[in-house]
C-alpha cells in the first residue's frame, strides 16, 4: 500500500445546509484513483475560520496532499484564502500576478475589477498559483496543499492543472464482478478470499434488481497478476457471475 | 445559533475510490435542516478500524448527535459495529432480540441464518436497536452515536425512525433571490447586508446559464421577522431579481 496519499476538505454552508450536493469529491476520488493516489480522508466543515485552520493542520499533517474546493470567491462568505494562510502562518495580501490575470479577464468581459473582486488577487505569502481557464481567479498551492475553488467546472479545470504536478504512483486498478446472489449468502466464500487475498481489498456491495437480491463484488490493488488471480478464484467459485 | 449540532461520519473505501457517489450525505443534511439541527460536520475514512475509532471519538465529543453509514453489512469488510465499540470501550456479541428480528425475517425469504448473517446481530453493549423496515438487520443507538446502513433506501428508513427521537431546535429557515448580474458586482451590496443582520447567514452561489451570468442569494436564520427583512432590503437593493 505504498501509493501516495491524499484527503480533502471541502468548505461550504451550502453543502451541510442541504442546498447543494457536493460533485467535486466523487470527481476528484476518480481522478486520484487513476494518478495512483490514495483519497484517505474528506471532511466538510462549514464556513468558519477557526474551523476551515483546524482540520487543514490535521489533514496536511496527515496526508501527502490536501485538496480544498470552496470559499475563494468574492463575497463576504469567501474566506477560504484567509483561513489558510492562518493555518500557515503567513500573511495575504493582493499579489501582482493575480491581479493581473483578474484585471485581463475583466478588460475582456467589460467588468469592474471592483474592491470584492480584488479579493481574488489576495494570495498568501510563498504560494504558487493555479490556473483557471475558465474564469481567471487563481487558486494557489502552498506547501502540501491545492486551494481551489468549488463551482465544479472551474473545480475540475483546477484539478487537471494540479495533478500532473503531484507525484503519482501504481496505478490503483480493480476488477467487477456481479453475483445474482444475496451478499449474506456469499459471505463466507468473500471471508476467504479476503484472508487468502491480504495484500488486495476486497467490497462486497448489495443490491436488489427486478426482485433479483445480487451483490457487486471489487477487488482493488495496483499489482495486475494478483488481481487477476483473486479474480479467476471468485470465477471459479461463482461460475455463474457476470464479470 | 441554539440549535443543536450533528455530525456525520461515512464508512466507506468505495466513496473514497471514486466508484459510489455517496447520496446519504444529502439526504441527512435535508432532513436535519427540518428538524432544526445544524449539520455542523461530515467525515469520510476508509474500513480501517483505528481510522473509525478515531473520527467518531473526536466526532462525538464535539457535536450534540452523530450519525454514521456503512460497514454494518455480514462481510468481511463490515467492520463498523466492532470499531464502536471499541470507541464507546464496551463489549459486543449476538443479542438475541437482534438474532430474532434477523432469525423472523431469514425465515420469510427462506434464507438461511448463517454466520455471515449472524454478524449482523453482534450490537455493542448498551445499545438501543434501530428498526430496519427493509431487510431486517438492525442499526443502533449508543451514546449520542446513531449507526446506521450505507445502503440510500435502509438509510433513509434509519434516519426516519430516530429523528422523532432527537430533541430538534428551532426549524432552520431560508430564503432565495436570484439576481442576473455576476457575484463579483453585487458582493459590496451583499458585505453590506451581513453587516446590517450577522444573525443571519448569507450565502451567495454565482451561475451561468444561456450565457447570462448570474448569481442566487440564500438568506438563512431560525427568525423568520428578521428573514423578512433581510429579504425586503434585498428586493429593494435588486428591484430585477427573481425571488
Amino acid at each position: 500500500m505504498g501509493n501516495p496519499t491524499a484527503a480533502m476538505l471541502v468548505i461550504g454552508d451550502e453543502i451541510l445546509s442541504g442546498r447543494t450536493r457536493d460533485a467535486n469529491m466523487h470527481f476528484l476520488a476518480g481522478e486520484l484513483v487513476k494518478h495512483g493516489i490514495r483519497l484517505s480522508e474528506v471532511r466538510i466543515v462549514p464556513d468558519i475560520p477557526e474551523r476551515i485552520v483546524e482540520a487543514l493542520n490535521a489533514l496536511r499533517a496527515a496526508y501527502d496532499t490536501v485538496f480544498t474546493s470552496g470559499g475563494i470567491g468574492p463575497t463576504h462568505d469567501d474566506i477560504t484564502a484567509d483561513a489558510v494562510a492562518a493555518a500557515f502562518g503567513v500573511g495575504i495580501d493582493v499579489r501582482e500576478d493575480a491581479r493581473a490575470l483578474m484585471q485581463e479577464y475583466c478588460d475582456r468581459m467589460g467588468r469592474e475589477l471592483n474592491e470584492s473582486r480584488l479579493r481574488m488577487a489576495r494570495i498568501p505569502e510563498g504560494a504558487a498559483l493555479i490556473e483557471n481557464p475558465i474564469s481567471a481567479a487563481p487558486g494557489f498551492t502552498i506547501g502540501n496543499v491545492h486551494v481551489m475553488a468549488g463551482v465544479p467546472s472551474i473545480f475540475q479545470a483546477m484539478v487537471a492543472g494540479v495533478l500532473p504536478t503531484l507525484v503519482g504512483g501504481d496505478a490503483l486498478l480493480s476488477q467487477n464482478l456481479t453475483v445474482e446472489r444475496a451478499e449474506g449468502d456469499i459471505a463466507g466464500e468473500l471471508r476467504g478470499l479476503a484472508a487468502e487475498f491480504p495484500d488486495l481489498s476486497i467490497g462486497s456491495y448489495p443490491f436488489v434488481r427486478d426482485g433479483v437480491y445480487g451483490t457487486n463484488i471489487v477487488i482493488r490493488g495496483s499489482d495486475g497478476a494478483r488481481l487477476d488471480a483473486a479474480m479467476g478464484r471468485l470465477c471459479a467459485t461463482f461460475p455463474e457471475a457476470v464479470a
